[in-house]
């Protein structure tokens, strides 16, 4: 029987020479990859209470829009600045090299929702906590972090220390 | 009983002046509206015979993984130029001001299998003929198209003449 992890393939040298990237398209090209995974998430959040399911832009689309339809919750979209329509409110944190900018709309996560936020991926943890941040300037409160894969030698989990971290698998 | 139409938000001027913009957010923040999406589009490709979804970034990602989990098909994610990490096949094709250009991988999609491709909105149809050619470019045949909104006015449908076309809903 075939693990989530065998459907994540490795490639080596992307984006940059010397980066083992995790590719996530080996789980989705197959449906009985995609199923496992979807069925394990909804399996891991079974016994979390919350409100509204956050995915940032774009990987965390692909698992966040299922999740948000099995719990009957509502999908909110995390984008990069620029592409959401109306009021925004927005975070800017620091990469490796300068910083990016990410929003939600203004009236996606109410006072006291209780959320989970979805990607596919953990890594240095710097996005994932910009991301908690921006659920906490708007009141809300992050229940639990999602992701299909967590890359433990960058040690993500401990930058996200005090939040409950559910990750599918690890390498 | 609330339609498909009466949860998405009409925004004037964005992303410029002049533009009434469709936002598909509104479906997505409310749940009753996110399984109204989705099953339409379930009963609405219950009929077309397929193989793979192929779903465009990054709006066509929130709706394409769950109509692919749905019907235990393989997802494909078709992105801009330089997202995906292993060997990909691209085609570059005319904006209203430029050039842009999407890829898949080249594994993705294999010669003889039927696609549905899938994306939130149907405008001029520039964008969608583009990934029609990009599926045939590699040997697929494209089934079908499933948006959640065509603008009726700006004649995208025309643009892909000979394709079937199935929009939820249209303005």
């Amino acid at each position: 029987m075939k693990r989530i992890e065998d459907y994540i393939i490795a490639v080596p040298d992307f984006p940059k020479p010397g980066v083992l990237f995790r590719d996530i398209t080996g789980i989705l090209s197959d449906p009985d990859g995609l199923k496992l995974t979807l069925d394990t998430f909804y399996k891991t959040l079974e016994n979390v209470d919350f409100d509204v399911v956050v995915g940032l832009e774009a990987r965390g689309f692909l698992f966040g829009v299922p999740i948000a339809e099995h719990f009957h919750k509502p999908f909110v979209p995390e984008r990069k600045k620029g592409k959401l329509p109306r009021e925004t409110v927005e975070i800017t944190y620091n990469l490796e090299y300068g910083t990016a900018c990410m929003e939600v709309h203004k009236d996606a996560i109410k006072p006291g929702q209780r959320v989970v936020i979805v990607d596919d991926l953990l890594a240095t943890g710097g996005t994932a906590k910009a991301a908690a941040h921006l659920v906490e300037k708007m009141g809300g409160k992050v229940e639990c972090f999602a992701f299909v894969i967590e890359l433990a030698d960058l040690k993500g989990s401990e930058v996200l220390d005090g939040y409950r971290v559910e990750s599918l698998t690890k390498f």
